[in-house]
């Protein structure tokens, strides 16, 4: 890694394809520092290059390195960035920040996991080749069963992960973004699960008449497009 | 009512027994009174008393009158609240009131949902006589079905009640409450769906060993035991 302290570097899940960069807790973050304005490296990391990371004291992504100091965990970066760079706020307020922690376990627990189960082929499919094994072997064990498995029946089951997202659907039948009138890390949160797709997968989650889907239009548009421009699947 | 000026009355749902108020969305509302310090009447009302709130506009409760406003849905008193009265912030923020916003509507669709399918019966077995056939009526036509066939699986069905419970339990695992080191609205927002179980059904709902059991416990304990004196089933 290039030393400048002037410019933090995020290590970036990348799939076989260096560009595509699929990870929902990474997406997260580069709309974090897009939200600060902090300019940034996106470095293309693959789930096995464990050793690059290990400076971090763990083997998973995001991690940002700023100047000195290497921060892992998304909400533990996002919390970082909000305390040490001046740019408008993430979360609001105090308040604000302890709510968005629920929405951060809200969707950690209900949105990634649905999602993950709809399109983890798909994610198999476009992973780099000397992640395959890894990747297999730890959701297999994580799942129960195979991969083919999990994504079996996910026609089926696409409803009930459209039902999940009542919640969201309600605010978003009321103001614009979760944040209110503009866009707070509570979007980028969950915004980040569905990039996560849209990078991997072809799969349609949502209905183009789902409220959920204009929302996500919203956030593939924001920062100049900073989502709307990553390699994906464009539905 | 009484045209008294400075002290608010909230029409607040009530049993058989009068003392017996069970609405989760006027716990809500008591809790944000206390939070606040505001002195209130609580004054008993019963499902069918639509004329009692006719002046509101509309027939459900919670119902605040202040002075020579009448305002009824527990969010809208909520801000209501929090916007006319000095007292400790219910959000902590702008950006804790549109995440509290996103925390309202999951306990909404996904915590009050799931406790009535488990407690509905027994809901039945505490309200007045007079309640009891608009009650059925108006339940069975949601449910589709007869209130005993909802609760007849209950106790397979609480688990995927308990599971559902993740993200709340995420938070209590690094914090004491939602509002992070202290009780926020958040907090009575979720709570006030365990508070109508209690009042209401002998039907355990948590495992003692859950952190979600805990962190209920301190908020029974909350404002001189506001929630812990109310007459209802002390699981």
């Amino acid at each position: 890694m290039s030393p400048s302290p002037a410019r933090p570097q995020l290590y970036d899940l990348a799939g076989a394809q260096p560009e595509r960069r699929f990870s929902p807790y990474c997406w997260r973050i580069k709309f974090a520092l897009a939200h600060k304005g902090v300019a940034f490296d996106a470095i293309p990391w693959r789930f096995t290059d464990k050793d690059v990371i290990a400076f971090s004291g763990q083997g998973r992504v995001p991690v940002l390195v700023d100047g000195d100091r290497a921060v892992f965990d998304s909400w533990t970066i996002a919390t970082y960035l909000e305390d040490g760079y001046p740019g408008p706020s993430l979360f609001g307020g105090d308040g604000g920040r302890t709510a968005t922690r629920f929405i951060n376990a809200w969707a950690d627990t209900v949105v990634v996991g649905a999602i993950a189960r709809l399109i983890v082929t798909d994610i198999f499919a476009v992973i780099d080749e000397k992640d395959r094994a890894y990747f297999r072997e730890t959701r297999e064990k994580r799942f129960g069963t195979t991969l083919e498995a999990v994504t079996a029946d996910r026609d089926a089951r696409v409803q009930e992960f459209r039902q999940s997202l009542e919640p969201l659907r309600a605010i978003l039948g009321v103001q614009p973004f979760l944040g209110g009138e503009a866009a707070l890390y509570a979007d980028y949160i969950v915004f980040g699960c569905f990039q996560w797709a849209r990078c991997a997968s072809p799969f349609q989650l949502l209905l183009r008449n789902d409220p959920v889907w204009a929302w996500r239009e919203r956030l593939l548009d924001a920062f100049d497009g900073l989502a709307q421009k990553a390699p994906g699947y464009p539905l």
